[in-house]
């Protein structure tokens, strides 16, 4: 945790109150004290710094830590959106605090043909699973901008009807293993990046994409697994 | 599995013989069957194809799988070397086949302070358990040449003595998080990345690579765990 975020409605007239893993961490891994100052935000809001005000549970309770809080900073910006056809949810479980961590906006999940069928019933779809995990990829990185997840199952149809609307100005890209790696692409805005499922992307889907604006984009004949290929993408697209 | 590797001792007058976790996948995923070809490879050598020659093993037996093998083609050749401060061993696990599979070639494991001490006692260090993850991400993505690791838990005398003669003409880079992110270099012929562990690298560690050729490289201010910003970088810096 390199910044502490608090929900909203955790601040009250200035001060955050909290518990749980994040009052731990103050105390056990930062060894907090009353007077010391932390990196803060809000999330879906500004960033800044607290001061502790307040550390209360002696030795072997669970602690609770009061900060009064400044938050009067921009957070970094998401730079990209993601077209995903998600992995199994294991890796999916491990992929979304390192996409909130790298600077991703939206995630909009589709149903390729090759995602496992079972993917869709995952616990990890419901949002009070994967909402702690994004967040916890903001407390890494700094920033406080929460991804949003949405489930377009009917790839084609979200692609054919949605798609435009929703990332009218992105740079689109379809992530494509062929021979030779390609460099980044400068000068986008907003970057829209289709990331394939484990046994890629049909060639109907990807003749679907390339229709809709996406170019197709490579990191060269490696074929790399979905963690490790959209982990080195957002790391080589990163403006 | 997209390269099914053996070993040099499996191949015998042009036959490769294997069960286990590769028999399996050609039986059970690949569907395998006599005349079938498959993507094959020599660990250290060539690479090229097979031709499924006998399956053994009934329904519930382990299957025994013979490949009649022709390995004319070169490798994709490693590109980077790391210099790398071990994450957790939890953490390193699941990194080696990711760096198998991204073209590392060295693995140059340092003491750096922040190294958790208990890290060099870890069974991950034995080449019978960390040999086998790293085959399997070169039988991902396609590779035979096989990385090495070396222990070198006096940082600055590894730095001091060996780096030069190890290293001679890489590019050298160290990552190192700051304000802005920058464009991967070009027309390096081997990259030498030295990544740091999970609390980052000394003021010290990072004059001290800098005094030996290392340059300062950043993917920006948000600040990634180990993991995500090994693979982001390897991911950023591949030519």
């Amino acid at each position: 945790m390199n910044r502490i975020l608090f929900e909203p409605g955790e601040i009250k007239n200035g001060i955050a109150t909290f518990g749980g893993a994040r009052a731990r961490h103050v105390v056990s891994v930062l060894h907090g004290e009353v007077g010391q100052t932390l990196k803060t935000g809000e999330i879906g809001g500004k960033i800044g710094t607290g001061v502790v005000v307040a550390i209360s549970g002696a030795d072997g309770d669970l602690p609770e830590v009061s900060v009064s809080v400044d938050h009067a900073d921009e957070s970094p910006r998401p730079w990209v959106d993601l077209v995903l056809a998600p992995p199994r949810p294991r890796v999916m479980k491990r992929l979304l605090p390192q996409f909130a961590a790298l600077g991703v906006g939206r995630i909009v999940l589709v149903g390729a043909k090759k995602v496992e069928k079972d993917f869709w019933g995952a616990t990890l779809l419901k949002e009070e699973i994967y909402r702690p995990l994004l967040i916890d990829g903001l407390m890494q990185c700094g920033s406080s901008i929460l991804p949003t997840i949405e489930v377009r199952r009917n790839f084609r149809k979200f692609v054919a009807d949605e798609l435009d609307l929703a990332f009218p100005e992105s740079l689109r890209l379809v992530a494509h293993p062929c021979a030779g790696s390609q460099p980044p692409p400068s000068g986008f805005g907003r970057l829209l990046l289709a990331i394939g499922p484990e046994g890629g992307w049909t060639d109907d889907e990807v003749a679907l994409l390339e229709a809709h604006g996406f170019s197709r984009y490579s990191l060269g004949a490696r074929i790399l697994r979905t963690d490790t290929a959209s982990v080195a993408l957002l790391g080589r697209l990163m403006p």
